[in-house]
């Protein structure tokens, strides 16, 4: 099965967006057990549009383009591809209905303009649009038209900011996929996530194990991200399920410790579930992570049940009001040190009352270090549920980075004793 | 002048790894008035791989690809593309010598494989890799090979890893394209960042003023991102720079209010940069937002200069305990609401001695609402530099983007009351 995406958009060719939509849809798709062959994007014009889908209906069986079905003028892609498959766009009265109720639930006027989102093409399938104004557009093309396969071509159109994108796909054009093309035989994908440990290493202790599965046709894979390392089993066939269940057992069995999710589990989304199943409430002190904790945690639906406070105390001044942080500390240790992360950890729970407190204090950079404390010297304490620990590892990363895998070495550090894996 | 990219990677396709090379690569061309005009990726396979480049030779007059020329079973490109060129691979001494130099600084041993990398096609120069070990290569297609323009091609090849691209594109790639295309006449693209109005809006405003602009050549783009619209003129030719200016100019007079920045700025950007200037520090009050508005200003190196505390209150006890929020008031009124906000923002100032507080209680959802406080509901107060204000958007969408547009119009009020535009 042969699958393309167009991406348009004249800010991707200018570089002034990345292209998320690329990686995420690829994912998606791969996981479901169907690689895209080839990713294009063009900027907003019309030959550049047209010539490329042209191309890609010539080759693939299902063609997803997004993007350039939004209200202004830059939008374009429906009316160029209605264009060139010679057919007429008519206004569908539910889309226009779905577009001013969008509005008047948000109490705003409704620019004229976005009328034009409710224009489709003849015999399209309108994909409605549960977070926007411009619905999603499937249609089939006929073999015949611009490939001669023995079978017709899908065409699905997909509006381009993300938030709409992404669960227009997941629960309108997967399910159409699946339909359309379904996978002969087994298809099983499972991703076991992993931190704490490098992608060399993951290797070193699973694959020797491994490897009757492999050599009998299981594939596996590592991608190696900052902070954390994801395993890959993909199986095929009728024996699919019982060799990746059999591998899964394998892998846990060397490496289950490190494992802290399946999947899309986040570290914060099985860390709101741990703490939410046992009924113990979290605090939060923060310094060089600067909230960033407290934003994962409260990404996660239901952080309300686990969550007390997260205090940012960038100042030394707010560390000793909010987290009762000893002056004489601060002094005699510094504000990045492992007994002012302590006091901090400590203080947070007292001031609290939480069951598990964290407290991060460090150096992001990309100034701020010094001979004794270079950028990327960080505390982490963990109070709670045990003697109070701290670790204190060297993350030299760009600021952005910096805070990422700072947090995972944090939420790691709750997730194992709040588990009893032992800290 | 016509630009294509090729990226290849089968991890690019399998959506394991986001392609950051495109954006990076536009932006570095479309700033210096050269724009992309198709990039495509591909998996690492030979006919997919000959096949796009093929087709770019036969079209553009700059061809870049990037990944393939590492020492790995996957990395074909440089063999791909010199079988497809018809050009022989001889042993680089020179490059011979820098792979073994490489390794020897490092005192590892070589592995035989690193030894491809010397291969060269004939006539292709050879970019020294300063960072790794598979150098780039350029190459001068010359005209009827693969399409008739009356111009040769130039066809660049970059190693994968962002760390030796980058500035093997800047001290190499970048001389050789000022070279061989000139650019006539002047280039500008400038990108004015508005937050706080819809795409359609700036475009109804803007539109027609820019008309005569727009009739003679200027282009104007609109990039909507949730929370954020960004206007971009592009001008080329001898007047260019006169007219951006002027084309800046109207679009300041119609949406000048609404700019926060230019071209790279963010809002947090600007805000750390006004804050710093006026010697002003502020604290953050955050319910619902849970320290995402403490992790934006915190994401700017040196924000500590301005950010003495960001207490992110989930629970009702935190607010009362670290902002003084009357248990009366939340008891009255709600922890979502006006009179609640209110009293974050100003305990929050009295708590810490800031000049601003911001203060953000909401409902995130997907659950949380009532008929009264539906999902979306939230209030956002400012306090300090002149009466306390309070806004009360809707702001109905999925978690994390709440929770962006939230801390978008919070830190919007802050930077119209920090430049005293009057919010």
């Amino acid at each position: 099965m042969q699958i393309e995406i167009i991406n348009t958009g004249s800010e991707l060719l200018l570089g002034y967006v990345l292209n998320t939509h690329q990686q995420w849809l690829c994912r998606r798709l791969s996981d479901g057990g169907r690689v895209v062959a080839r990713q294009v994007a063009v900027a907003d014009e019309g030959p550049a549009i047209q010539q490329a889908v042209r191309e890609a209906l010539g080759r693939a069986d299902l063609v997803i383009t997004t993007g350039g079905l939004g209200p202004t003028s830059d939008d374009i892609t429906r009316d160029l591809i209605a264009e060139l498959l010679g057919k007429k766009l008519h206004e569908d009265a539910q889309v226009v209905a779905h577009v001013e109720n969008f509005f008047a639930q948000r109490k705003r006027p409704m620019p004229a303009s976005c009328r034009v989102q409710a224009m489709v093409p003849e015999g399209a399938i309108v994909l409605p649009n549960a977070h926007g104004t411009a619905p999603g557009l499937a249609m089939e093309i006929p073999d015949g038209q611009f490939r001669h396969a023995g079978r017709s071509t899908w065409l699905v159109m997909l509006p381009g900011p993300p938030r709409e994108l992404r669960p227009m796909f997941t629960d309108q054009v997967r399910p159409l996929i699946a339909r359309e093309f379904p996978i002969e035989g087994g298809f099983v994908c499972r991703t076991l996530k992993t931190t704490g440990i490098g992608e060399s290493f993951v290797e070193e202790r699973i694959a020797g194990p491994l490897k009757p599965l492999t050599d009998a046709g299981l594939e596996l894979g590592y991608c190696a991200r900052t902070g954390e390392v994801d395993v890959r089993i993909i199986a095929r066939g009728d024996g699919a399920e019982p060799a990746a269940a059999e591998a899964e057992r394998i892998i846990r069995k060397h490496v289950g410790d490190l494992i802290y999710g399946l999947d899309d589990d986040e570290l914060e989304s099985v860390l709101v579930r741990e703490l939410t199943a046992r009924k113990k409430m979290l605090a939060l002190a923060e310094a060089c992570t600067g909230g960033f904790i407290a934003n994962r945690i409260t990404n996660v639906s239901g952080a309300s049940a686990v969550l007390l406070a997260g205090l940012v105390t960038y100042s030394n001044a707010a560390k000793e009001k909010f987290l009762g942080v000893n002056p004489a500390t601060l002094a005699g240790h510094g504000a990045v040190s492992e007994a002012t992360a302590r006091e901090m950890a400590e203080g947070a729970m007292a001031n609290t009352g939480a069951d598990y407190a964290l407290a991060v204090t460090g150096i992001a950079g990309p100034t701020g270090g010094t001979e004794a404390k270079p950028v990327g010297t960080v505390f982490i304490a963990l109070a709670g549920g045990g003697p109070t620990k701290v670790i204190n590892p060297t993350n030299r990363y760009d600021r952005e980075t910096f805070k990422f895998v700072t947090s995972q070495q944090a939420l790691e550090l709750l997730r194992r004793r709040v588990l009893g894996i032992g800290v």
